[in-house]
């Protein structure tokens, strides 16, 4: 089934206590679609990117079934740009420097041809950009997926809410459904999430795992991988909702037991994105590894109560 | 089969975002020993309290088949006492005030009809009293569990690495493992403490559930149940030790899926203790909630891979 995934396609510069990085390539709609390509074969991408961006990058991408048709090259500008030190917890970080640049003035245009895919997965954007995307679908998505950040919370609330009733999953961390509803119990937030648009919740806890909720009060956890260490958190979030929505677009299945699945596999993917720097490690993975890493969560948390 | 849990019967004043309470029945010995109680039979407490205890709660817990012939009633003394206030996010607290009283001189005196229970339970003490209670045994228990903190590290590390030479199993939780191990990472010191002397490792992360890790590298994770309001966290971790314990009394089976069993079981004690202040809702569980809850527990984490 095709997934259409909208989000940025930029350059980070990363420092972690294991160490830093130049430039490197990041964004949500890099992330996530590395990742989904993974299980789905028929991908797009719509972005923006500056002549710096590399071109064999892109290339890449395209190797791996990602269609980048929609991705705007604006020659003569600059990519986004963001820049970031992580503290010894890894779960909080500064950013360093921010640069719109592309971004500013970006306006998501969906070639016709990608205007009416079968999954949906709007990565972090100005909320008024995640709504204009889903108004340009000439036929309804079967599941449209949303993530979002603290920032929109704080300066376009309005517009958020008006694009989360749009939404069939909204995929945020702890943190910010704590800030979109103001409730510190994740349980009594989700209650809310579920009643301004939603049929199903992501809740990612990082390293605490993740949480699926639905409108039907079932809840499933997901435990995130204990690794030895994590190298870089960069993009994990981006990678678990690419292996989210990647499976489900294999698999062509939103029932809330695929939607377990779903969660297992984007879980598993996040936990190699953050063993290396920035997307160096989704890019070298095989299928076998997958599978392994996937086993490594069942035997994580299966035991049978008799 | 027979379970000797050694820990503190005091009082707490406790202060959290929902209300306060006056003095009330607390200490690791009274959570641990009330929670295994739930599976156990034959349970034996040794501790200290002053004359300043209510009998009739001593009465109740001989009623649930916990024998208190080894907790000793100095007349003359005050019980120990301690206060604190917990904060917003129910993980960190303040203590208020702590008074040692009975607690000050305590030299745990195992009966000896109590000093060859097939599992023992030692609960967070002075280390140098754990590894007396350890001495006193007349027989190897079949596994011998132990709790500590943060304190003891501070003020009694060699004392505490002695003890835990000794056991089978420490319940400790991630603070704790970080402090103890000097490792950020959970997997790290986790091996680390296996190379200590114990063959069983459980943290616990409150509200982020809890990791078993054995020396053969398995890993089994279980969840918290997602909780609309967590009222007093107190005494849950003791509560976690004592549904572990006395699950793996009455099954008598030390096997890592027992273990796994033995875990999801006190999670689902731990779960029922922060929905009231103190001991209170431990004092009126029944058999069907109890299997309910670890329903929820199945139902939380169950998803089959295909």
């Amino acid at each position: 089934m095709s997934l259409l995934v909208v989000g940025s396609v930029a350059f980070d510069a990363i420092e972690t206590p294991f160490g830093k990085t130049d430039k490197i390539v990041g964004g949500a709609g890099t992330y996530v679609s590395l990742s989904a390509s993974n299980f789905a074969d028929d991908i797009s991408l719509v972005s923006v990117v500056g002549g710096d961006f590399p071109k064999p990058f892109l290339e890449d991408m395209n190797k791996r079934g990602i269609n980048t048709e929609g991705l705007e090259i604006k020659e003569d500008e600059k990519s986004f740009f963001w820049s970031g030190k992580y503290h010894t917890d890894m779960n909080t970080r500064d950013t360093l420097d921010t640069q719109l640049n592309v971004l500013e003035h970006f306006e998501p245009k969906v070639p016709e041809s990608q205007a009416s895919p079968d999954f949906l997965m709007l990565g972090n954007l100005a909320p008024n950009l995640q709504y204009d995307v889903i108004k340009q679908m000439t036929k309804r998505p079967k599941l449209i997926a949303m993530d979002t950040m603290n920032f929109w919370m704080d300066i376009a609330l309005d517009d958020l809410k008006k694009t989360i009733a749009e939404v069939d999953i909204l995929i945020i961390n702890d943190e910010e459904t704590r800030l979109l509803t103001g409730e510190y119990s994740l349980v009594k937030g989700a209650q809310k999430i579920l009643t301004m648009g939603p049929k199903f919740l992501v809740i990612k806890k990082g390293e605490h795992g993740a949480l699926l909720f639905n409108s039907s009060n079932d809840v499933f956890f997901a435990p995130a991988l204990p690794l030895e260490d994590v190298f870089d958190p960069t993009g994990a979030g981006d990678t678990f909702a690419g292996g989210f929505m990647g499976y489900i677009a294999r698999t062509n299945d939103i029932s809330f037991d695929n939607m377990k699945r779903a969660i297992i596999h984007g879980s598993a993917m996040a936990s190699f994105c953050v063993e290396k720097f920035g997307t160096e490690k989704l890019l070298t993975l095989t299928d076998k590894e997958i599978q392994d890493r996937i086993q490594e969560f069942v035997s994580l948390v299966q035991f049978d109560i008799h």
